[in-house]
């Protein structure tokens, strides 16, 4: 059997014109704005979604969105690790992190996945710049456990390099390697440094992409999504364990982002296309919306 | 047998992602261009039609094109002058325009006409600003023809006072009325006036929205549009009589337009919604296209 | 018996130069700062009245003070109507305004009086640029009171738009046509708009040009001149009834505006040549001035 | 038979207006521009003239003129040297400067006369800075002749501390004191430097203040006032003597001045007073006026 | 034994390039910062230190520290006042002023002492200006007692137009003649003035060049300087008697400077070569330093 | 016997204030200007080199100069490339550079050598910020050899980045890997990127750390250094062959930089401590200068 599917609307000048037409009242809430996307190590590892992503980027710079990139990039730093003979360790999930490690980390970070994002912009428009947290004093970083070695927490945030750049219609890619006052770098984990990215830059959006739904009710039903949360009902969740242990750090930078100020928290299914432009740019919400006591509904 | 048809593309996120990310070369190369659009007063009369072009130029403006909208307003004019009891009357095609006659123009044109092309956008967002010839000493004009009265031709444009709206994110809407030195006021010709202006702005496009498909072949025919004319072309179908007597001083805008370094001239279907935006955002060219010898293929 | 007349002392130029350098002191305290003057329709009959405002926002301008004219219109209106074949209806003093009068009303104040006062000036220097309150959303409006149509009062003003016309040296003429936030125009008091538009500019003086010599103590005589009232004397007067009722709209637009922080309010002869200049610029004051109470004397 | 002649126009402010009106194209034609006005030594005896000065300047910058005053000061300083008991020496008409002499010139024309000229403005604004040619590298100058002394020529104009200050709304007043490379100081002709400044600051007058009507053709005849004078016409006076002996360096300052591009030279009778005002804001033209060959009637 | 004494270590590049390098840490701390430098008269008889001062302010300038200096000069006037034949008078250690005596002190200050200073510098480079208290009404004096004459206190300081020769990168040389705001001069206290404009100018040091090394315990005794005085400390040196008597003016304007937010004034000896290059941009602190209470060590 | 040898003369606060004045000369000829240092990967092995020249860095930027540091990494690739258990391969001295190769490349020069650098600065000031050839477009670049793989020359360079840097004061550490326009990365050779980028800076200085003390006539002798060679001086040794092999990369890279204006280009000792400073701020010429002919003698 045949069955003649019509072609996709989409194929009419007229249909695409009434597309544009529906994103009118997006693209003018975030004129100006600025938007926080942090990418997981594990998000970056087909080529058709780098291109997604360069896609998105470019879009929203051109309607006036002024982007800000954080990475991570654990699985590619396990990898560094072992074909460099090493064992990675962990302590409650915390990479140990020794001169060595750190050494590595950095290099991985900054010298390869931050490069790669980097590429994959540029290869579409030349505005992507890789920064780094001890860039300019970036991000100003404290020891968190001696037992973790040179594991670290932002205790500041110099945003200026970020604007300057953002002023200058580039798109900057943050690895978050950061110093403390006497030049010493430090492993940052990447939702927290986004986190204070976003509230530094009072962005409007920060937005994780992960490679689930979003949060679920129930993490073995990927139907079970919380489609929105306000910062009561997520401070209840990660006090009584209802949101799973795997997500309370991630949970907690998104808490701490809103908290400071920025408009909204999501956690979005990274491993879709245009998921950014999905979430910012249509009327579908889709993911997890974390927002403050009281904000209106979108 | 039940077959289900997939929903229309547009309908779901994803693809609503793909047709913005679509635009994404076209939304990059008029960034930070000018575009003059021209409606004729026949194109505005249906309020459908007056919602999708506030939309488009929105929507233009949310993409960083800075926009002019340029009015006539024959019918309209024909309308008042009829309802105070005057008779209207040509030579040669052009409205023979006495004291009493260019103060009707005016009226109509300044205060009707353009008011609602200002009101049609403003209820989007209150970014039109109208602006008649004689403001700031923007059209500059000369008398064409004493037999004619208050007729005139642009001989100059001060353009700064459009530049000045333009820089600070308004869409100034522009009533073809101009004043001499002495500022006696002058009847200036739509087509010509959005010539000259986007001349004078150097601007990247110049559309003539009419109610025809573009310029036709045979002009009984719909379906034998031109596409693509160069000015050599366009000039010998202008000497030999190939184009029709009527469309001769748009034509001649066109020509003049492009010939000062306007990037393209188009000459579209008004009365198709989203026309502005087809052309500009989407792959399709639609209408009649004018542009320098030697220019590129879009 | 045959008197000769001295010249007058103007003929010498070392007499010019005193004049001159009498009104100094005033120029001085202007230079930078912003004046509203309302002029009513009655006041536009008169082409040497004309000549004699260009002159003045023209110099005003030259000495580098901010000039923003507002007009009313309600004899060119009515005549309007008339000619239309309708028949203008009024309720306490406020013309019922229907959609069908509405859209004359816009079309005689936008379209023909604004249009007069701005060729009056360009006349002698194209600096005059035609605004009406429904652009850039510079007059926001909400309706007054069903009965009587689009009659609206203003609830917000954008001054931002005729800032930037200031900034770069113009001198807006405003006519008063609002728009609410659906985009629907409203017909409004040009007393209370120019009040309204001083307020939100921080201006120093707000003028009404008036067919009376200012306010009078008793209007049958015209030498019962009231010189000076400080606000509260003028709350009195309109409060107690010695206020003639046909000027309790003007003076509470003056009351509302001096409240607001605007200078002075002051009601002239507008049938006197160079009534603004005389006021502002020479040590004569004429007609009416209201001032904060504790004003120091001028 | 009791005659009451009416009181000069200039008492009634309708005719201050009109004198004001009548002010108008000047000072619009002036706007922006600036004007150099070299005073003598001997113009500076008068408190009136002072006075008279004071306002001229202040009006002058009222109406956006840029105005830059230049000062010499030879009966000043043959007044100290004589007190400090010296014998003035000249040779052709110029001081011979020791250092010792040098030391009280730059003392009498920086400490003394400058100061005078700043007070006398300061007393009504305190918009006054007095600068020596030393200051910043205005003037640069090289010797004249050994036999003089620190007598020098102005070899370089560096008129950016004059724009720096007249863009802050300053009126710069000059003492002709020059340094060469090494920093050794030269007294310079006044009206030589004037000329200097102004065309190193594109002037459109350069005006002479001096205690004669202006140039006359039989300097014993007052009435013999020559009103104006060209280019070729005035060299062809300095070649052939028909211009008395003593005022060929003001000539020739002149002259050089407009070689370079300043609009005009004047020289005016400085005991005049608002001699200035005069010359620039009235239709008189008082004293001698030098142009281009072929410049406009004003 | 004839022993071979090493070159001293400087004429070595790299012993030279290791003192820059520990120049950096004061040279980084005192960028863009203000530093005003009171010279007593006494201080400016020496050409050598004359050049040691000019090289000072430029290499102070050259890593972009602001630098206003400020100079008196009774050994200058006294001098002049008896060359011109009159007696000096003073009381309470005040110079008594009359009319004549306020001509020949600014004379001198403007004249002669600030010529000298701004040629001193400007022999360098020519960025030095004169600027006198009068000049844009920079300092605004009171008489301070009848008994006294034209002997003024400062109470107003209008340092914009001191911000404005600094932000082009002069260096302005004040003279301390005041004026009221009728105009009249007075002479003011040059240690006072200094502190007055440090205050204004929000500096971070108030330098006073002396001809003694500081504050000494013993003044009989040159060895006994007083390294480091809190502002309570000083207070009480002041009440108790144990400061001299005169040095209570000085100390008094150290007092009020840094009371008034001034970093610290410093009492130095400006016969040493370079002593303002010493205490900015070396280790060693010479002279006296005063500082609020609770001040860090520098 | 015991001498008791002088401490050198910079322990005394004067001899050092004497240091920076001597310095002043050549403070204020670089004061605004731009240098670009490139640094061989040889010469980042040593800790305390790495302070001396981030204070070089620090001191350079306190007295105005805008500075870039290039960097290259050769043994520190081949470090990393045998470590991964791969070899190196060279063809007539490139490195052949595969995909995996270039991954490891990129990996090193921006993940660790640029870090280390820009490390080793913000240890002392957080101004430092790291670069890579593929952000915002800096370098372009086409391939060389298909034999060779990714070795890439630079086609064009974008300094625009590196200018909105520097005007923020920070100083830019550059990784030379650049892209071509499908956004293909290429390892480009330093010394010939910090050519390239010279000359788009338009640089006062271009200077290359060696590990030699500069170009030597014969290259055994280490005494035989050529201090200073004009363009066509150093092409004849180009040609004839008296540069040895080793040298000619680096030298036609100083020729092009020279060639297309920059001031002059420096081989110094990178190995001793800060040679930078020593030739830029002190008179002592070190190591080799390549200048135009006809340049004049510093």
């Amino acid at each position: 059997m045949n069955i003649q599917v019509p072609p996709p609307a989409t194929k009419s000048p007229d249909a695409t014109a009434r597309v544009l037409v529906q994103a009118l009242p997006h693209i003018r809430r975030f004129a100006g704005r600025t938007v926080v996307v942090k990418m997981g190590g594990g998000a970056m590892t087909d080529p058709a979604l780098d291109r997604s992503l360069a896609q998105d980027v470019l879009l929203l710079k051109s309607v006036g969105v002024r982007v800000v990139l954080v990475h991570g990039g654990g699985p590619q730093i396990d990898d560094m690790v072992t074909r460099l003979g090493l064992t990675p360790e962990f302590r409650d999930g915390l990479r140990v992190t020794d001169a060595e490690t750190l050494d590595i980390v950095r290099t991985v970070l900054v010298g390869k996945i931050n490069r790669e994002l980097v590429a994959a912009i540029n290869r579409e428009e030349p505005v992507a710049i890789g920064v780094a947290g001890e860039d300019g004093g970036l991000l100003r970083a404290a020891p968190r456990d001696a037992a973790l070695g040179f594991v670290g927490d932002v205790v500041e945030v110099n945003a200026s390099i970020l604007q300057l750049l953002l002023d200058d219609g580039l798109a900057p890619v943050v690895s978050t390697v950061g110093a403390d006052a006497a030049g010493q770098a430090y492993n940052i984990n990447a939702d927290a440094a986004a986190s204070a990215i976003a509230a530094a830059l009072g962005a409007e959006k920060l937005i994780y992409l992960t490679s689930a739904p979003g949060l679920l009710e129930d993490p073995a039903d990927q139907a079970s999504l919380i489609q929105r949360l306000s910062l009561s009902e997520l401070r209840r969740r990660m006090e009584d364990g209802t949101a799973g242990a795997g997500m309370i750090p991630k949970l907690r930078a998104c808490y701490e982002a809103v908290q400071a100020g920025v408009g909204a928290a999501h956690i979005l299914d990274g491993r879709l296309p245009h998921s950014i432009l999905i979430e910012l740019l249509t009327d579908a919400g889709i993911g997890t919306m974390i927002t403050a006591d009281g904000a209106p509904q979108e």
